[in-house]
């Protein structure tokens, strides 16, 4: 044993602190961010990309149509280059909105949108020059302006901050190939396309670029998409240098609807979802200058009278001025907002895709025999709206080769209209999805687990904050309030599958008893002729009485 | 369909843009840290607390002696008190450390040690900042000063920085009841004691705290510990006010170890663990003048002339400044190092807990028949070197209660001697085990699942860098070369278990025997002497005889 340290124990701890960059923590812990294999790497990058395009084009009102372009350069290098016709970045922010963690638009209000972090792209960015030394490329026009800017820039991870590389005018030339006239080109006047190269891997498959995309297009019908992908040549890897590109061709999707969906709009935070430092910290905060004020003018369905009654409650003067309440005082304060019937927080912040739609999507996945969507009502987790959608479809049977009758169903998950592809064990919707008793509805089920059958069962969750278990948005974080949400959804639809499943078995037990008669009568009626010594118009008329009666009795048992 | 966006669509998204601060950030996505409800902040907030203390004291080469004061103050609301012997925290570095996430002493080398992020006491106190509007507290004094420090912090999470209440000199009262004489107590010269009131939840069970700390005494058998709960009273709930506190007893643990594990040694990176990207800034960073001294200084496992090899190889200069190298000769530098062939890093950063004590903990937690222990060579990811240990403990047929034999068996999680409790499901150690074939060591085992048996199985990953799921540091990510680690790690005890049942199993069917023959020879003899007429000494000659026959013939089969 040691005895007493001298003073300079602590003095030598104390010299070895030092701040920790976010893009340092986050480099050196990049699995958190879906950075943690090539092939994942690669499907993470896009799925940044393209999420912001739509973000932006719907900000904008314009409806959305993106290419995504990857390049094999060598064995394990690739080029991702995404490319909308968006409103475009205003010069000053393109540096931090692409090489800065933690930097964005979406995570201070509350509002649906598929971003929320203000970390995907620069993450993507960053990864790619953590691999390969080279910058993100970006360039980007905005409406009305004469020239796009064309900018490189690395993240400066020990600051967290953009270093820019160039930073130049230049022409915008991206452009879509037309759905209109094959072979030519369409230019928009305005958009954002960035460009990244990375060390990644690109393999087909459930976890693959091109399942994410197909997706995409099911939750977004009003998304138009282009996707090529270029692959390295295989003969000369044995060199160490790929085969000049085989370039791909264009695989072009047109928008299934035209209708944008309804921009959501903002929402206050509620104040049955704040917690007591918030709301000490939103008092501090407020521009309001009476406490009466700050409630009303900060909060959602808060209204001056609500606001009154709250102060008088919390026994506090309502003139007083915010930023001077003493703590004791707002826990007062705290417990008369706990106490208070309000509204619920309002819900038009929010926007599913529909039942309808939902439908549609799913009969592309699946040639149905039978399908189904449920759009719940919105609800609320600590004080944030949320929404849950689901939809089911049952595969005809021996049609669709995707849908394997004695294999689990296959699970399509949403969050914000975005599919979530990894992860799957440790997200909300399969656990919820697993905890449903499924032989209620006709369907084997292993203990615990998915049921069995050759069913799609999709889930759409929309809120204001969705609770992702990593920053890599794959999953979904076990909130009671959402898993019930979920399960009530999916039940819904269960039990209209197992209406459809009882009716196609009575329709199969009616046909095979048909079946059976028309079999069997013709011999029945030449037994009876032998028998009684009828004439064939006797046995004709026999057969038919027969067939008559035969049917009326066995159909309806 | 809308049209052309004005100008201004670019420039309202921009304005929106801002910092996210890493607090904000986490305060919002506070399940990432372990906060997600009540009962997991309690156990969070002491594990940081006791994970620094541990840290400190090992740091300090002073044995560490902990206590950990649990207050319920309402019926949601607690104090936790952690107080250590440790070498005390100098004044100004106590609201960083306290106060600031992402700040630290760990995070930059590559060391063994519990924390490693610079987050979790930070995020602890901004949770009860959050939930309570307190600030944290705390004492420190280094060894011979004449004072301590009493400080107040809460985080400005908008800065992610601390704000600082209070800041005063004060005696240093914390002390420890005294194992010698009991009623007494301890006082050390130097220590810290940190104290965060925050909304919690307490609970019994295997998620509790009594739980972590008692497997933090399996791995920490040098850890000297101090553990008590006040639970306030039941009876005035119904009122809203919690009964004056029923004050609970100290329940102390002596260390089983004198010994202080060996401080492990900070090492350098690898090269081969090093990418690209970070191979440039290194060079950019560096302090060495020429090439040749970065690569020997900044890497381990390069020496001076295997530096010049490798220039040679990549046709850099080896005087050259490595500032001021081309991207495109770093690109050569990184293929060069990945072509030399160099000693693995080095190990003595590990601080394995031995084979021998490992069997000791097991043996606490369960009353063991069997009792293994492996400790494996340690081995490298990314770079990293790591290290795997296993044990597992078979209990005693009907003398453990806590061992069911019809249950899977039960596994303790521990990562740099941390006990890991939550997230067992996405954890590399579970899956490593439910993916070996128990059958093989007669041990029945669900498809996919944990074996079933009265079992413990124990494992220790120790790692200077410890790949976590998530910040809050309850699961080990799968890197497949930390599975395959665990995996040959646990099928070696597995293989010696297999051995000691296969023996128990013959020394039962012994025994079955020889109660067989004890229960039926006398009625043969019996039978003999009637039908032989024998004398009573002739039976008895005859029971002796048949005895040994039978033990003969049957005991050998």
């Amino acid at each position: 044993m040691t005895g007493r340290p001298s003073v300079s124990v602590a003095e030598q701890l104390a010299r070895r602190q030092r701040e920790i960059s976010v893009s340092e923590f986050f480099l050196k812990n990049r699995h958190l961010l879906g950075f943690d294999n090539p092939r994942r790497a690669l499907l993470t990058t896009v799925k940044e990309a393209v999420d912001n395009s739509l973000d932006a084009c719907e900000e904008a009102g314009v409806p959305p149509e993106i290419s995504v372009d990857i390049t094999q350069l060598a064995e394990r290098r690739f080029r991702i280059e995404v490319t909308d016709n968006g409103p475009g970045v205003v010069r000053a922010q393109i540096p931090k909105i692409f090489a800065k963690l933690l930097y964005g638009s979406k995570f201070h209000r509350l509002r649906m949108s598929r971003g929320q972090q203000g970390i995907g792209i620069s993450a993507a960015g960053m990864y790619g020059q953590l691999t390969t030394g080279n910058p993100t490329r970006i360039l980007s026009r905005v409406a009305h302006a004469r020239q796009a800017h064309h900018i490189e820039v690395h993240v400066d991870t020990r600051r967290n901050a953009p270093a820019i590389l160039k930073d130049v005018e230049s022409e915008w030339r991206p452009s879509f190939p037309s759905l209109q006239s094959p072979g030519e080109l369409v230019l928009y006047p305005h958009g954002t396309s960035v460009a990244i190269e990375m060390e990644a891997a690109y393999q087909r498959g459930r976890l693959s670029v091109d399942e994410y995309l197909r997706q995409c297009l099911i939750a977004n019908p009003h998304l138009q998409l282009h996707y090529r992908i270029t692959l390295a040549g295989k003969g000369d890897e044995a060199n160490g240098e790929a085969a000049p590109p085989v370039t791909g061709e264009w695989i072009s999707v047109a928008r299934r609807s035209d209708v944008l969906p309804p921009l959501p709009r903002e929402i206050k935070p509620h104040p049955h979802g704040v917690e007591l430092g918030l709301l000490m910290q939103m008092l501090r905060d407020t521009e309001a200058r009476t406490l009466r004020a700050a409630l009303a003018q900060d909060f959602s369905r808060v209204s001056p009278a609500t606001a009154l009654a709250i102060c008088e409650r919390a026994g506090l003067d309502p003139k007083a001025s915010p930023a001077r309440i003493a703590n004791r005082e707002v826990e007062a304060l705290f417990r008369a907002l706990g106490e208070t019937k309000l509204m619920r927080p309002p819900t038009d912040c929010l926007s599913p895709i529909g039942e309808s739609l939902l439908m549609q999507g799913l009969q592309q996945e699946v040639k149905a025999d039978f399908c189904t969507a449920v759009t719940r009502d919105p609800t609320v987790y600590r004080g944030n709206p949320f929404q849950v959608e689901a939809g089911l479809a049952w595969a005809r049977p021996g049609e669709d080769e995707t849908a394997a009758t004695e294999e689990p169903v296959r699970v399509l998950r949403f969050a914000n209209r975005v599919p979530l592809l990894y992860m799957a064990g440790g997200c909300a919707i399969t656990r919820a999805i697993a905890g449903i008793n499924w032989k209620t509805y006709g369907l084997a089920q292993p203990r615990g687990a998915l049921p069995i059958g050759p069913a799609v069962i999709l889930v759409h969750i929309a809120s204001v904050w969705v609770p992702f278990t990593s920053e890599s948005k794959e999953a979904i974080a076990h909130y009671p309030e959402m898993l019930r949400e979920i399960t009530f959804a999916v039940q819904e639809c269960g039990r209209r599958l197992a209406a459809h499943l009882s009716r196609r078995r009575r329709q199969a037990e009616v046909e095979r008893k048909r079946t059976y008669i028309e079999t069997y009568i013709p011999h029945l009626a030449l037994g009876l002729r032998q028998i009684l010594n009828l004439t064939e118009r006797e046995e004709q008329r026999a057969a038919a009485g027969l067939r008559k009666l035969l049917e009326r009795t066995h159909l309806n048992t």
